[in-house]
């Protein structure tokens, strides 16, 4: 019942200070990273450095073979919270592991794109990269699940310095 | 040199009165449509309800055969314009022709989503669908080319009415 379509990896995740295994839940908007374009891309980039931010599309590629979602469940296997389905959360094992992720564009140099706060772990495929435009991705009137806000609440309060992440607004350096 | 992976339509983008052909530049963030997600994956849209907008990923399924984007060129072919790559670019045609849009969510009956501001047209095959997160996709701090401002003002300025639409925050309805 599904078409099928073929996509293929137009560059990588660079870090390679990354341990990998790092939950996405701890995720760190300060951290640097680089996006290695392949070359035969590079003039497709040019201009991209005038915009502040990138949407980046990824193949989770370590999930690919996982695209059998169970079925509803709370959220990181807490019992407390309600159960919901894998399109209400991040996870990995979806029908199509793609992952979106918006860091902050630092610089290009060449076919090199040094960004700050890429959710997505080294060596991981890139399929898109597109400069982030207001009128396509900024929803300032977003509002999102009550669990989810407890959630990341709860994750802002582990960390070191209990800084706040869970809103861009608190992402300023300290 | 590139890797190859597989994705799947997982529902269709559903707005029968389309009349098809309307460029991307005359989005219309008002303008309802369905996004219908096949019945096997109902479970995976449970709990989805509870967020405001979602970021829906599809498949620009028209422009699949050419992915061999040319040179760096104006956007519209406006020769006032500076030449730029695709990637600073939303054009179809790229090395994976995957669009991506942040509805808001009206209301779900089942495998029917309701939205408004989805920019695809009908039949647009979906591949994935995911709650819209500050954390992830809010940049308030974005800024985008001059090219690109100048161009989205030239837009706003054909509208009936002069409607503002390159800024969300100018989305109330009138």
């Amino acid at each position: 019942m599904s078409d099928w379509y073929r996509v293929q990896s137009i560059g990588r995740v660079v870090r390679p200070d990354d341990p990998g295994g790092i939950p996405g839940s701890f995720f760190d908007p300060s951290f640097e990273a680089v996006i290695e374009i392949d070359r035969r891309w590079q003039d497709g980039l040019i201009g991209i450095e005038d915009y502040s931010h990138l949407v980046v599309l990824f193949f989770l590629h370590l999930q690919q073979h996982r695209r059998a979602p169970g079925h509803s469940r709370p959220a990181e296997g807490k019992t407390d919270l309600p159960r919901v389905g894998f399109f209400a959360t991040r996870t990995p094992k979806r029908p199509n592991p793609i992952g979106i992720s918006c860091p902050r564009l630092i610089h290009r140099e060449g076919t090199r794109l040094t960004v700050v706060g890429l959710d997505a772990w080294h060596g991981t495929p890139v399929l898109d990269i597109k400069g982030y435009s207001p009128r396509d991705e900024l929803r300032p009137d977003w509002s999102v699940p009550d669990w989810l806000e407890a959630l990341w609440a709860e994750h802002d309060a582990q960390r070191p310095g209990g800084r706040r992440l869970w809103e861009p607004e608190n992402w300023s350096p300290e």
